[in-house]
């Protein structure tokens, strides 16, 4: 398929995102047309709204936006793969992603960008903004914070907590990985998985596919696998060493990638060469996800022996992107009341998206966005 | 006209927030049918915008939601009448808000309900979540907090912020009374103005009363006058004394009222008596705002012969609500860029609320919300 150059896309996303002023709007879910709706919707009415409220919170969610909101916080740390751009960087990706949320999964999801990164300010600015919200989506804040952030968030709140970089993509990848292997045969149990990217990403997908039963699963940072022992490991990739890698093997990517099974890549632009695909086992899958530019170009994974190939990118077969997670596991999360967002139910989200392609093939192992069984299928799993 | 009883509109009221689930809904700016918008609006084309915005966060307001939006900010401790109902009661009174906002002056407004009630944490939150908006609109924060929240705040961010408690009720209360006076053929700057209540509005209406011009305001709180050398006044009633009461009167508020042209209530239910209004010069004017029970009910302020009679309600004439005010200040803030809403805007927007009135009579002295030519006359003063 011809690709339009992303330089041609960024013109054009640019000048849309001018013309229209930014993406999101608000809209009201009650008719303000005289001072008869206004005395409902304002005072005197909202009064009676607001008493009954004090005496009984346990019900803000059946008469307030408690019941279908989400707050997506970014602190603009780690945006896309453009790095810590702050902000106002983050603030257009967070818009996407509210219209995303409504248009998907009819939720009214509100982007909170924060000036701060500081991570004790971070949680106590989410915790402070939380009541009208029944739902946190945490995105693009920077690893190792992200996992401390989430994890005080999700202790302290009653509300679900989910950092997207990191579950969203473990979930969407998982779903990718069951259907795969069916097309090339194999089972999770069995198989070495080489991971590249220790980041958000890559630490929750890798934790994710050993709790789903890999039982061989290598992830790999700048400096090479992450094995038990290595100096200046740190508390999360210490709990990566002692999760995976089972006979703690050295070296570099290519050496962890050598007669593996799977490569899933969550990582930077071209680190992948067709050598390396070349020294997997047979029916390789290769998931190169880095965006805009992906690990290896899929022509030559191709190339290179690879059964099944996926990218994160909307152009190629077989695109693995978070995007087709999140608005249905908040759908789940707000439609069930569910306090967080467990192990157990993102494997099922995986299963149920996986479930959506009744018969995988090299080219289709994953469901569109814009399949209208897909939102529906994840909340499901999610309670 | 017949009233319908607060307890009808109430469980009205009740009944259609639990029927819609709230009021507050997101919209999309932008399409979003297929693949082809989503590459512009999420990624790969986001990403130009973010990259753009990190290098130029000065065109924020053009390409974001920031252009076009208000945070409505409450910490629960002065809802309406209802005092200290923490965030949950607060919730409905913000989301009638950001309707409100939507409706009447097409801004995009979002509720955010604070779960604490300490100022330093409310300053560092509203900081925190700055970026994304474009002005800041505080709401039912209960005196004295509120001045020292709004005042921090001004000075801290770049953009509007303001207790629309304080200033939008002067604001129209200002506007009413340079109507009545028209009525009344008298001028502010001889009469006589008593107020009850030094909260946040009659603190921030009395100021405003005497920059526009009122030599003879007198403010009454629970324990009558506020004069120079009155125990225990605190910082903000003691600026209050140096401010007003000229010379320097002490007493209950019915002393304050006698020879009074003019009775400001932003006080509670009933506190006025007709012998009080009877004390008052001749053609006197009566704003009896306290909300949904005035200080003294129309037909009574008439009996003892008030000429101009206003209430804070929707079923009496003359109504005189800061709802008529703040769509205006924010279109006008947003629209012309303003860093902050001065004492100059303010009287500004009071006249051209005035003006909207061409024949002040006792009957009508403040335009409808509904008259369409309000916001855009309020909006051009903010500049």
């Amino acid at each position: 398929m011809p690709h339009e150059s992303f330089e041609s896309i960024g013109k054009r996303a640019l000048r849309l995102h001018k013309y229209a002023g930014g993406k999101f709007a608000i809209a009201a879910k009650v008719a303000l047309k005289n001072a008869a709706d206004l005395k409902l919707v304002y005072t005197p009415g909202v009064g009676a709204v607001s008493s009954y409220l004090a005496a009984h919170p346990g019900e803000l969610r059946d008469y307030t936006m408690k019941g279908n909101s989400v707050a997506v916080v970014s602190d603009g740390s780690s945006v896309l793969g453009l790095g810590n751009i702050g902000p106002a960087g983050a603030l257009p990706v967070m818009e996407g992603k509210c219209v995303i949320f409504k248009k998907f999964a009819g939720i009214d999801a509100v982007p909170i960008v924060l000036n701060t990164q500081d991570s004790d300010e971070i949680v106590r600015v989410v915790k402070a903004i939380s009541p009208a919200f029944g739902g946190i989506n945490l995105e693009d804040i920077s690893a190792p914070r992200c996992f401390e952030i989430e994890a005080r968030l999700k202790r302290e709140l009653l509300i679900p907590v989910m950092h997207d970089d990191q579950h969203g993509t473990a979930i969407v990848v998982l779903a990718g990985l069951l259907n795969a292997l069916k097309v090339t045969g194999k089972s999770l149990a069995r198989i070495k998985i080489a991971i590249n990217g220790a980041g958000a990403a890559g630490t929750a997908t890798a934790k994710l596919l050993c709790l789903a039963g890999a039982r061989n699963v290598i992830v790999c940072d700048r400096n090479g696998t992450i094995y038990r022992g290595r100096r200046g490991l740190g508390k999360y990739k210490g709990e990566l060493a002692r999760l995976t890698n089972p006979k703690n093997e050295k070296g570099d990517l290519a050496s962890a990638m050598r007669h593996a099974d799977v490569f899933i890549g969550l990582s930077g632009p071209n680190l992948v060469s067709e050598a390396m695909v070349r020294s997997m086992e047979r029916s390789a899958i290769v998931f190169a996800l880095a965006n805009p530019i992906p690990e290896i170009m899929p022509d030559a994974a191709k190339r290179a022996g690879a059964r099944v190939i996926a990218t994160g990118r909307s152009d190629f077969p077989n695109q693995i992107n978070n995007s087709i997670v999140f608005p249905g596991v908040f759908r789940g999360a707000l439609d069930n009341r569910v306090r967080a967002i467990t192990d157990k139910m993102k494997q099922k989200a995986a299963s149920a998206i996986a479930s959506l392609v009744p018969h995988p093939s090299p080219t289709k192992i994953i469901p569109r966005m814009f399949n209208p069984r897909l939102v529906k299928a994840i909340a499901a799993a999610i309670r």
